[in-house]
């Protein structure tokens, strides 16, 4: 099997500043092809940083190094330079590849109505338009192009692929960077794995943990399965990966754990809550409407995250303030005044409200004690009422959640995913 | 200076199931103490892979290892058993701690209404109460305790400090870690790094790279300086580390950039655009109220991530229908069908609708084309009108942002921001 590391350079990946969104990205594209990805290694915008871990990876015998980050036109930017110098390629300028970066230059900034200094714009050209002696360039998709560089004639070693940091940069540039014939040479003569999800909502880990050794227990079938769990905003996941000879062994275990955990497994194809919902909308031509207090827009913010979400999220109403729950979502001062903002019946009148102010056919209520003040003895942080509701179903909970104010309102935007998911799984049975 | 490696396990971050948070926030809270990291490394689930990191940082001579992730109730958690072997140190159950984790395992589960197997729960409280002789137990704060593993006696070697992946667990549990002598020892004699962060918005980065060119000829004074630029969302960051003795050679820096971008630095001082649109709406004492279309309800859930957003955020709409435009926001149907929902027009209505209708000083606009589908000729996918306005003053931005919807969405919050930032500082010039 062919394996590849990946280095992500950034310090700003690295001290937390930006979250990396490549090496997962990368490493998933390569395990889809059958090549295996044991490390990404995170590294800061120092040149040692970078060197040392292309020695890493050349040293532990890895068939393709890929890297991101590091091609822009500061002096922090050092990857192709550090890369040209480690597999023995002297970087030039590509004179005609710096007229393409600076005609791509020129037309953004008029797009975005700046005015640039001749002598940057050709500096930041300049740089960017670097090229190690034999590499290949990967077109840009922002301003920086990619490389392929192969090691240096006479010496042995991986190809290194020299993405841009971007995400919206990167992922565009793939498909051009595993079609070189350089990446194609290393990574060939792969056995691809499969990959399937089973996730559940309401189990314990500790109970899944149980299944899995009484199965192992009753017929060694689970040896050919690399199966790894996860615990996350209170949903189970079970991702097992296997060569396709084992698919009998993997059939079996699914079987098995959705026959012992029939209540809380809601997808075995790889679906999200948020795929199973807007599917679930969508087949039953539903619409839905949301008021929020705690979640403050968060829930209606993740319906409307999918393309074409337009066809059944009608609206909704973040009502941080008591007078806002009346006037926007109906909710009597009375009530609130009578038994609090974070109560079972505001949540419902929340879910009401939203669904006959909007006109849709669920609604959504949240209200809730996020935190980190705001808490009494009676109700604490992490306390919160949600509701859902149709004409003729309603679902209510009550939960206290642990955490941040960051994870409470997180956790409280799954778990009303998932009450929807039920209230529509009713409605359709 | 002290060095310290991380090594993040869990196949669902190597994957991007998950996005790892804990590499980068202890990286960032070794940074302040003086301890440098120049590597975070992610491996997946597997024994071998996670043995194989420990050996390369060891190998390369850092003074400390950390893990996270790896310690649940499942055969996928095998970090401390790794980490045992590693350090030469056999693994035994605790009955004590055994004891102590069957009691949270009970707790957490009477509180969730949870119905667990007696074998299975005692199983995973014994699975996690493996302690490496000789290692110290940090308390759990889920139901992992972590644990500070020094190397066996007549051996030499990093300790090794086991955290669980949750970070809501990983992060209360740190301060006990740090104040293990072990790691003490091994982090003595450090050096801290004062760390400074200037922001910017609408200053292109070549033309920032041009000034720091330029100001490393005129007089070596960067050299002491480690800059690092990052561009996201818009934004412009520039992070500079130094020891205490460059302050100098900083202030110049700083004086510099702050004279040449005087109309785009927004902070000098580490806040954020969110920490300075809070400090603003609560120093003027001025409420706000958002109207959104295409983000759906993503920037009235950044404005209430803040705790005691409620004093400020009266409340928001997410108008995704033009009914909903017209009932929630009280944008004339006419106006929607005369010039288009995606408008300027249209965009100045939501903000005036969103202020009025819920009483608030600062109201907030957005609609626009967030794709991928839906895009015409004249409108297409990117395109997004933007509108701020108080009772007095009104700021208005069309713009055409790249990227996929995602990246449409996040950059028209972050624009929105800015925008509101200016009114702002407008009203209080």
């Amino acid at each position: 099997m062919a394996r590849a590391g990946i280095v992500v350079t950034g310090t700003e990946v690295l001290t937390g500043r930006v979250a990396d969104r490549n090496g997962p990205w990368l490493a998933e594209e390569l395990r889809r092809l059958g090549v295996d990805v044991a490390f990404v290694i995170v590294a800061g915008d120092r040149p040692d940083d970078l060197r040392q871990a292309l020695d890493y990876f050349a040293a532990s015998g890895v068939d393709l190094i890929l890297t991101s980050g590091g091609l822009g036109p500061t002096a922090d930017d050092l990857t192709a330079d550090v890369v040209a110098t480690f597999q023995g390629r002297p970087a030039t300028v590509d004179p005609e590849l710096e007229r393409r970066i600076r005609a791509i230059i020129d037309r953004l900034s008029a797009g975005r109505g700046w005015h640039l200094h001749e002598d940057a714009t050709a500096a930041a050209a300049r740089k960017q338009a670097l090229v190690p002696a034999g590499a290949s360039v990967l077109e840009p998709v922002g301003t920086a192009p990619g490389l392929v560089v192969p090691v240096a004639a006479g010496r042995t070693g991986p190809p290194v692929v020299v993405l841009p940091g971007p995400p919206r940069e990167l992922q565009p540039m793939w498909p051009a960077a595993l079609a070189d014939p350089a990446v194609q040479a290393a990574i060939g003569g792969r056995v691809q794995l499969r990959q399937r999800t089973i996730r559940l909502w309401g189990t314990p880990e500790s109970e899944l943990a149980a299944t899995l050794r009484d199965l192992e227990a009753a017929a060694d079938t689970l040896s050919d399965l690399e199966i790894t769990t996860c615990l996350r905003d209170g949903e189970l996941e079970i991702v097992t990966r296997f060569p396709s000879a084992a698919q009998g062994a993997y059939d079996h275990l699914e079987s098995v754990l959705t026959a012992a955990y029939a209540d809380t497994v809601f997808s075995t194809d790889g679906r999200t809550i948020d795929d199973v919902v807007a599917e679930a909308l969508l087949a039953g031509g539903r619409t839905i409407a949301t008021a929020e207090s705690c979640t403050g827009g968060l829930l209606a913010g993740r319906l409307t995250d999918r393309p074409g979400s337009s066809a059944y999220v009608l609206g909704g109403l973040v009502v941080y303030s008591n007078e806002m729950k009346q006037e926007l979502a109906g909710v009597p001062m009375s009530l609130i005044e009578q038994v609090g903002a974070v109560s079972a019946e505001v949540a419902d009148a929340l879910a009401d409200g939203a669904r006959v102010r909007i006109g849709a056919d669920v609604g959504v209520g949240i209200t809730g004690v996020a935190g980190p003040d705001g808490g009494t003895q009676t109700k604490p942080v992490g306390l919160v009422h949600l509701c859902v509701s149709s004409a003729d179903d309603r679902i209510e909970r009550k939960v206290r959640l642990p955490g941040s104010r960051a994870d409470v309102r997180q956790r409280s935007v799954v778990l009303a995913l998932h009450m929807i998911r039920r209230l529509l799984e009713r409605a359709s049975a």
